[in-house]
């Protein structure tokens, strides 16, 4: 049944392969999509067979593709395949896109989250030419019923010149509700503060504006997200979990947190799940989450009744957790809310709520300066994501990681991080299967101790010792005690030898 | 004469070396003291008698020293000579303590300035024993008028349990007024909005509170801040000056920014004072800073009619500008607000506001990420500051620094910066004397190409070039090419002869 109840718009209805003929080489384009929820599923596919034709025929065709944050395999993956995307922003897990970014293949802008919609508002993105988003529904008034993210499609439709609608009936119509667009936001001098100050506080609107003589093209789908099978948590991920969750109850304990902890924010993945199922079994209750994504763990944790209530922009789910979510949806919509990524991840929001954040890393190093991103300094794996948003205003700022990686051939403590994107100033507790480092008020040396006793893996941890105690005797200044000829050289080594050993 | 006018406290009127007597070894102190301005004078000096005593008489007597940021030669420097200081947290600018910080003789914790005051209220810095406050005046109801800085006063106050009071006679009596101490911060869950959207809202009160029987000794003082001699701005001081203004005026024209800018916040030093004083000749009119410090570029730029208004934390003035200050106030009070930190410096703020940051740095490597704090990564300057508060929330985050230090033997521009403190994200324009770039919407190759051909010094330029092109045929990945094996050899090699040339 179709979900496209405006008249007027009716027009506009085409197939994808029309929709996509509207679009010209060289255009910017605004796609829909966070973690893999929410993406237009058909006309990327459109525009990836035209590309391909193009390029047969001897045209040049690249376009500036602009996201909430990671899609799927019918979006990046397909437009990469085609060598369809010459510039892309601000998030990417796509495997395909990923190899041809670091084959330098295509230009790749990895930001904050919270920063895409203000700076794309602010003009330094330059102009959007044409929005594609997927919406779960068209009301009769024109408005537009988000889908199962909502990211930045408010400013993609807000700014792009034209604006090519997907409506998914696969979504749950019950999605209808659940969001919360804010239209409060401006530009400098204009800005005002934003009126939440808990995490189920509704600022908003529950559907898009969108003017209706932008709109060129409707095209109707039926097509599910990219949901990934579930992993259950493996050894290691059970044990950061069981440092976490201990870490709370002593923070509880010495009356630092309260028993409902605070709004929590979870990355997404193995360790992720196993600390949000760790909480299941928590005497923690009525607990918040203000976070990017909602997962399977989240889920279980609404399902337990002992999280109250989740703000996020976007699912992130399993296929079982969708058809559940589907299936029971006016069951969880009065404890979901969906905002604009500019707003699940907003500065403001997260320091005045005091979020306990929770994201992981590739690599930490002796004094706690944390690499996300760029295995071995250079090669990237995902991007930033929103973890500097959360990290860098949270109440407690915790980053988690296995010890080793690629089967001990990496070690995730290293003497130097190849790649600083949290500084040390940021991350507030490290964990990994070995332990805890608490490092709240601990200068450098101090937190180096802690670290390499509490974290690193035995197999690495004389080496540190010596490379710090090393450091100790020979730096330049002992404020962060560094040798710069060996600071990166077990990076080297791996690239070199496929080992840090 | 006197500026103690509540007469119950008359009888804690002590001299310094009674006052310091109150302190224990072991003890956790909070000062004031913010660059320079409002710390106390007399009690640290008597302090470091005593402990100069004690340690003579073979007793160790050690101190955790917590400050607004930098203080004077009579706090953090006497402290350091007679080694009282074991801890030393948020931010430093004495050479004496610098020095026993780099030898590893003190620990230091550098942390956002913004984040002092929230983090000894959530606990995590451990309990405050002593707060030694310089006030310009008690008044009659024993509420206290702040002095030339206001910094972390307001929670030294109320967190400590015991409160020595400086009250200096040399600050201007008219400094009365101008402060607005905003008493509606919390922790969380109980965080609401700060309800200001100006820079020159009013939103606390003009004097601060305190429990009169934590009050156990007031000392009265007549000495001046530690003010600096001006120095005039050097021709790459005006050359970077010159390229940031000419980049304003650009984005006036492109409609990116209105006519009177945003609120500009502005580090110290020369580089800054050259940006104000062209601010003088530019065709801005009617601007306000949102900042961390009044400098004498500032107050040039209030004079001159150019800024409306300038909201801060503290002074950082020369002894001719601190004298144009004090006898002028009346006509300057109306213009300035000085705030607590955690209110000059909140990202909820800044990012309202929308500021226009300017900082310098110690070193930038090709991809933008910027060292503000350790030379050869493991020597400490200052510390990090405000800086991370201002850059990570911008409207505009500019980094500003001559191509070269030491006579050309240091480049500022480097392959690998040695140490993160602002990442690439964060770093919107690099400008030196060379030039200016522009890095907004850059992937990170774009933003190589750029900063080496418009920022770096033509004797490094070919250098870098050659860095740059072998790592982008040579590294493990192509989104940031990176050698690990020499990325930090420029220092090394500075480390090893004294020249990274």
């Amino acid at each position: 049944m179709s979900r496209m109840f405006n008249e007027n718009l009716r027009s506009r209805i085409m197939t994808a392969e029309d929709a996509a003929s509207l679009i010209t080489s060289g255009s910017t384009v605004g796609m829909s999509g966070f973690t893999g929820s929410g993406y237009p599923k058909s006309v990327p596919l459109a525009l990836a067979a035209k590309i391909e034709a193009e390029h047969a025929a001897g045209n040049p065709f690249h376009l500036r593709v602009w996201t909430g944050a990671s899609t799927g395999p019918e979006l990046d993956g397909a437009l990469a395949r085609v060598n369809g995307i010459e510039f892309r922003l601000p998030y990417n897990s796509d495997p395909y896109a990923r190899e041809m970014i670091n084959r330098g293949e295509m230009e790749y802008f990895d930001m904050h989250l919270s920063q895409v919609a203000p700076m794309a508002w602010q003009g330094f993105l330059g102009p959007l030419d044409t929005a594609i988003v997927e919406v779960s529904g068209i009301r009769a008034d024109g408005s537009l019923i988000p889908s199962s993210s909502v990211g930045n499609n408010k400013t993609w439709l807000d700014r792009a010149e034209k604006v090519i609608l997907e409506v998914n009936r696969w979504q749950s119509p019950a999605l209808e509700g659940m969001h919360d667009i804010y239209y409060g936001t401006a530009l400098p001098p204009h800005r005002v503060p934003i009126p939440l100050v808990r995490p189920d506080d509704r600022i908003g609107e529950t559907a898009f504006r969108c003017d209706p003589d932008k709109i060129v093209a409707i095209v109707e789908t039926d097509a599910p997200d990219r949901n990934l099978p579930f992993t259950p948590p493996d050894d290691a991920a059970k044990a950061i979990a069981g440092h976490l969750l201990e870490f709370f109850g002593h923070e509880v304990a010495k009356g630092r947190l309260q028993a409902s902890l605070l709004p929590i924010q979870s990355g997404v993945g193995n360790i992720a799940n196993a600390v949000l199922t760790g909480l299941i079994d928590s005497p923690f209750e009525n607990m918040t989450a203000f976070t990017e994504v909602i997962q399977d763990g989240m889920l279980d944790l609404l399902d337990a009744g002992k999280l109250r209530m989740a703000s996020a922009t976007a699912f992130s789910l399993s296929p079982e957790a969708a058809r559940r979510l589907n299936e029971n949806m006016p069951t969880y919509r009065g404890r979901m809310v969906l905002r604009p990524q500019e707003i699940s991840n907003h500065p403001e929001l997260i320091r005045r709520l005091g979020c306990l954040a929770m994201n992981g890393l590739i690599e930490a190093d002796i004094y706690g300066n944390v690499n996300s991103t760029h295995i071995m300094g250079s090669r990237i794996q995902n991007g930033i994501g929103g973890s500097g948003d959360f990290a860098r205003n949270a109440y407690i700022s915790i980053f988690m990681t296995p010890s080793t990686a690629k089967g001990g051939k990496i070690s995730a403590i290293v003497p130097q991080a190849s790649r600083v994107d949290h500084i040390n100033q940021d991350v507030q507790v490290l964990v990994t299967e070995q332990g805890l480092a608490d490092l709240r008020g601990l200068s450098p040396k101090q937190r180096a101790r802690t670290i390499i006793d509490n974290c690193s893996h035995p197999t690495y941890r004389p080496a540190l010792l010596d490379y710090f105690e090393r450091a100790l005797a020979g730096s330049y200044g002992l404020q962060t005690p560094t040798l710069p000829k060996e600071a990166l050289s077990w990076h080297q080594r791996f690239i070199d030898t496929g080992s840090m050993l």
